[in-house]
């Protein structure tokens, strides 16, 4: 039964008062009346659960506050959850247990649903309730609702971008100021930007999540956080940073989902976060602080480009809210968003059949001849160059070779025979080239 | 009774085979089997609707082809109708016919909605179907899903933009080639990017049209293409191109809806299109050809950028093509998205009551005291001076005044005054400056 066959408000339980937690709440009571009209029918939340209902809480009602989430699901006049809690294994058990009875949910968490999609989608299926994480990519920049629904009809290439604010904060700032990615992270750190545990930003796992999630909405196949190949910030060094802008580029944490087809012929899906050199002249490079930007690439529509701020409370709860006006709408007037759309069942590639471009920077012997022996190394391993610049350096030469684009287990197999090669003292950095 | 209840296909009928109607045509049977996975039911094109059914069509099944679309429409195995003709009158009658036969409604036509939608809408609720309209807007860069769906829970404050491609293309070739503004239409014509008859484009109704459908989405109010201030690009000369390429600045015709407070302290609506100097460090200048970018500022979620095609048959036919999953989803599924949200009710301002800033550059005489005379004029108005630059000119002196924010009533008097001033021999422009 609807909530609209018998005038009943729709009942919204809010899991978790943090950052976005805590703006939900306030909008939601801010804009009463409009979310009112929007919804066509009245929404009322009946509890806010959180891990220590004695902490005073400013603002907020103290007859909302529950420490038994559990509970609060299961109320009768719960019909929507709202899930901010963050986590894996407690928010999963929650949101089952949640659609499992019928309710939809709103869930900001990219973490759970790359890794648990597919049996929380499956749940949602059949309680026929709808399960909307808009807020899972980028925020409120609308990158769920664009796969889901405005591409429908076309046909996804590639989605590449920004979409995590932490290390592109980080980022920005070692290639302004020149810090290194340790002082550039304690300022992150300082400002918010950081967590006081990184990890999950700076080892890319939380791009990683987003990619998954977008290349499975954009490629209707699944995807999952472990499929996706994941490289973080760690490794860059202030002398990246200056070799980068020396050569007019810049380093940036993509985030990159194309369909790709391997050595044996087979279409398959490449999820993927490394750091990547992008041109200065390339829109991605002007992406400051903690802004996010994703490129869309499909058969009809072109490139598109979305931009727009992709953390923090506010924008986070933004995309919150407008998945609670969907939902909300559904349970007043009956009708259920899209489920999850897998049909296109591709594989996921091994990453050794990604075809990337590199750029190798070694210190090689200055002698006569050695440009000839290493050329002789790529041309082995099937790779061609497309610049190769030589420069004095203290000890023998600088060679700074730009490969053409190779799959990454020839990259492998070359750099591990380079290392070998008696001409080259040491292979310095290697690291990819944005398209 | 949906279709699911009896496995039946949805029929679709596609009324116009223009640039857009014949790729939606060709992407539905090029990947028949997509449509059908996602939408969870087959689509099948029951026919296609053309003004002359005798001109041999490439590539179209003939058996197809009708020149009678009440006949089309009105069979009883069409569920959807795409409409793709154009125009204004004929497409209402063609819409209408269609909402009030129980057909979910997918059109591209910005002009159609921006004069009818409150008409075209009721006709779609009263009949419990779809209309949707993602490709009157921008083409497949999401707007009108944006602000209808994924902002739902927000409240805008702003969207701006450049929104049509013919008028960019031209102003983008004045500014890179120096070129007249008849000239620069001239290649815009040859090259496939203005249509024979320009005026929709250049008068910047077309770009109207979108800004009221922006408005009314954005706003929840009633905004239709009477509704918004126009003024074309048909003024913009290659001398002021140049003037404003010497101040670091470009000329974008840019798209602006807004909430504003007038003089008796209203809360309303401006929606307007005119010619706008643009600092050449902004996004928008870079905005090249006949590309198309939004900027959408909110409450909760800050500033959002969509980029991309803003028109062409394909990036077109990827709009329409995403809504006819949409309305085929629910016609297999049953449910029906959010129709018209008119609730907030604002009223669209007069535009005397707008706020701008302006850019005045005349001709006034070279003698002492005329930079007094001048700023008493603007002063007696009510109007604060930005920035004053004076240069030497062949007769008398080239002033060039940036005004603060004033009401738009405020600066015509002054422009007036100016005009009446004898100092003043002449105002060679006036031009509003982007924020």
């Amino acid at each position: 039964m609807t909530s609209s066959e018998n005038n009943k408000p729709v009942g919204v339980a809010i899991l978790g008062l943090g950052t976005v937690g805590s703006q939900v709440l306030r909008l939601l009571g801010e804009h009463e009346t409009d979310f009112t009209a929007r919804i066509g029918g009245e929404v009322q939340v009946r509890g806010v659960a959180v891990s220590d209902a004695s902490k005073p809480r400013e603002g907020v009602d103290p007859s909302l506050i529950i420490d038994k989430p559990e509970e609060l699901i299961d109320r009768e006049d719960v019909d929507i959850v709202v899930e901010v809690i963050g986590g894996i294994d407690y928010p999963r058990e929650l949101v089952l247990r949640a659609l499992r009875a019928g309710k939809s949910v709103v869930t900001a968490n990219k973490a759970l649903v790359a890794a648990h999609a597919a049996e929380l989608s499956a749940a949602a299926d059949e309680a026929g309730v709808d399960l909307f994480y808009e807020a899972a990519v980028a925020a409120a920049v609308p990158v769920v609702g664009m796969l889901r629904r405005s591409l429908a009809g076309d046909k996804i290439v590639r989605i590449s971008g920004i979409v995590n604010g932490t290390t592109n904060f980080v980022l920005d700032a070692m290639d302004s100021t020149g810090a290194s990615y340790e002082d550039a992270l304690a300022e992150a750190t300082r400002l918010g930007y950081a967590e006081a545990d990184p990890t999950a930003d700076v080892e890319g796992h939380d791009a990683a999540s987003k990619a998954a999630i977008m290349a499975a909405l954009g490629f209707h196949s699944r995807v999952t956080f472990d499929d996706v190949h994941c490289e973080g910030i760690t490794g860059i060094t202030a002398a990246d940073i200056s070799a980068a802008k020396e050569a007019g580029q810049t380093i940036k944490l993509l985030s990159i989902c194309e369909r790709i087809v391997d050595e044996d012929g087979r279409e398959a899906i490449s999820a993927r976060v490394h750091p990547t050199l992008v041109d200065r002249s390339h829109p991605l490079a002007s992406v400051s602080e903690s802004y996010n930007a994703i490129f869309v690439e499909s058969e009809a529509a072109g490139q598109l480009m979305f931009y727009g701020n992709g953390a923090g409370g506010n924008p986070t709860a933004s995309a919150v809210l407008g998945d609670l006006v969907g939902a909300a709408r559904n349970k007043v007037h009956g009708g259920r968003a899209p489920g999850e759309s897998t049909y296109a069942d591709l594989p996921v590639a091994d990453f050794g059949q990604v075809t990337t471009r590199r750029q190798i920077d070694m210190t090689v012997r200055d002698r006569a001849g050695v440009l000839a022996v290493i050329s002789q190394t790529f041309s082995e391993h099937g790779i061609s160059l497309q610049t190769v610049r030589q420069e004095a350096a203290e000890n023998g030469a600088r060679l700074i070779v730009v490969t053409h684009a190779a799959r990454e287990h020839e990259i492998a197999e070359t750099i591990d025979a380079l290392g070998g090669d008696d001409e080259v003292l040491s292979v310095d950095s290697v690291i990819r080239l944005a398209d």
